[in-house]
């Protein structure tokens, strides 16, 4: 009966066809660049995608949280993982220890007090931790700046037998937030200069840096083209979203993810109301455009505000034939938190919902 | 060993005297005023919260969609449940049909289309559905204006046999999200009596009107001046949160639900970073207070940027003591997103985790 009449909303649904080609896009300009994949799973948060992805090549899945990874392993995901956050705390240490009896895993660190206690976890265990350090490119998250990144590798050297500096990893997350190209290619740019620098001179200091990774969609065409990058870990491009759309290189047509949604009221020409709130689209905001989400069908509307289960819809003039009822799809400002709301994904191909994925870590924040 | 270090972290810890605190002291003035109590589930999606707050009076319970009363239903909570939100669609007033064997139900409508579709599941099931007619008095959301009622109404009267216009709601959010206590009493008391008024009207062309029926907590004590006024549907008083901190009669002591974090970073000396991300604490703001989020043991402390993972706190000169592993309590700006972000809450009383509730509709947003 096809997707659109079949589902009731608000529903997560995912056009599998766009999917593979963004999935096809990264993978063919890693390999052709010669560089490692290892994207990020918390864009989709599904086995079925992370599957995909190490089809298409990638050498591993990178994690934000130890919860993440187990969700994998639960359903079968083996391999080579890398959780690109610091993870602190006797509670997850010992987590780390019981999941690498099964998969290979390395972690970012960014204090000698955080390396502690891997160490000590890591001696208790007689195990021996791969560690990355985390450099602060600009983003001011986390991370050390790249100075900082020498006396901290020399610390856990020296004083930490079980752990083993074997490389650097940043998210540029910065770079995405620039407003063109220019300036997204500059930050890049400078981004992964400060990278590939600090690798050489821990490599003169006698350290084995074999990973010196980036991440962020965003940048991710950019930073890759300091030579001396050797891993990226995007995330978004798996479905895209309103916020990349701004670059001009991504459009509605590249966006895998949409919001099922319906019209529930139509309280004024000019007003209409989706049953698709904050509870479904969250309330992030786009960095290029004003509203909660790009409505398909509908481009020039906005979502001017976001209650919990209430988008309120402004229409221009040329736009006032909403209907109740009626369905729209959504593409959200930002995917990745969206996804995390759901509790499945409905695939579609050629018209038809075809199977239904499980979001296997959502809610998985710890 | 006491909660703060039983409990890995980001979690969502609720200090059950509060809360009862909470759901007495609405449930007091409720009874005090002669008001009947249907507070709304959203807040919560807990049946323990649901329970506790039949137990302290309620007629009944709110919802915002049916699967969230679904959720109550297979959790075995019965009686009398109000849906106030348009119910649209052949897949949702099956769904309405299937759960009136089982519970009273009343829903929100706010036009023809809507009143015609529920008309057309009732005839066919042959039953009758009591509606209540949304009301907007000043939100700007669904619901029709005021002078709008009373068409509807008679529209609904004359041509669906099986509708019955019982009451009317409204939710006057937009009182809730005034700057001071004149401005919050001036906007409630306008909407309350615009509610009065048109029910007066509909009781004249001859409506059994016996519901007058408003929401909002912040405007809880407020719109229920109004004579005439005989249902309110407080939802986050039973929580409370820091936006509602700013009338002042509200404060942090007053916050039963708050998220458990860790600091799993400490970059720089006026920066720090929580595991508790926008995955966790959503990227509501608030609207009295910069940021994310009010850290209980460091109330002067910023919580400035929020990516998926992780809190960027900026600390003022007299707050650089917080350390790697160090946990916290944040107060959220908003409640409601927060606890549809996990799984469970842990409830803690005398300092001890005594039970876990699971949040039943977490995601239950059709």
């Amino acid at each position: 009966m096809g997707y659109r009449d079949e589902l009731d909303t608000p529903a997560l649904v995912v056009h599998e066809e766009i999917l593979e080609r963004n999935l096809k896009g990264m993978a063919d300009f890693a390999r052709e660049k010669g560089i490692a994949m290892r994207p990020h799973f918390k864009t989709h948060k599904t086995s079925e995608v992370a599957r995909m992805q190490k089809e298409a090549g990638a050498i591993g899945i990178t994690c934000a949280k130890i919860g993440e990874v187990e969700a994998l392993v639960e359903a079968g995901v083996l391999g080579d993982y890398f959780i690109a956050n610091e993870v602190i705390g006797p509670l997850k240490t010992s987590r780390l220890v019981a999941l690498m009896e099964k998969v290979n895993l390395r972690v970012a660190v960014d204090s000698v007090e955080g390396a502690q206690g891997l160490q000590e976890a890591m001696a208790e265990a007689n195990k021996t931790l791969d560690v990355i350090v985390e450099v602060n490119t600009g983003q001011d998250r986390a991370g050390v700046l790249p100075h900082e990144v020498l006396p901290l590798a020399e610390k856990i050297r020296e004083s930490m037998p079980s752990l083993r500096v074997v490389g650097l990893m940043t998210h540029e997350g910065h770079a995405g937030k620039t407003m063109s190209q220019e300036d997204l290619t500059a930050t890049a740019t400078d981004a992964g200069t400060k990278m590939v620098t600090t690798a050489e001179l821990l490599r003169e200091h006698g350290f084995d840096i074999t990973t010196v990774s980036v991440g962020s969609t965003p940048a991710a065409f950019e930073t890759t083209q300091i030579e001396g990058i050797t891993e990226m870990r995007p995330g978004t491009y798996v479905f895209q979203d309103n916020t990349i759309f701004r670059f001009g290189k991504i459009g509605p047509d590249d966006c895998a993810l949409r919001i099922l949604a319906t019209v529930t009221s139509r309280p004024a020409p000019d007003r209409a109301v989706l049953d698709s709130g904050s509870k479904v689209l969250t309330v992030e905001p786009s960095q290029w455009r004003e509203g909660y989400g790009y409505i398909l069908e509908y481009p020039d509307a906005e979502i001017v505000s976001l209650s919990e289960e209430h988008a309120v819809v402004k229409l221009p003039e040329s736009m006032q034939g909403m209907k109740i009822g009626e369905k729209v799809e959504v593409i959200p400002n930002h995917v990745c938190p969206t996804v995390n709301l759901t509790d499945e994904l409905f695939v579609v191909r050629d018209g038809e919902v075809t199977q239904t994925w499980p979001v296997i870590a959502r809610g998985r924040v710890r």
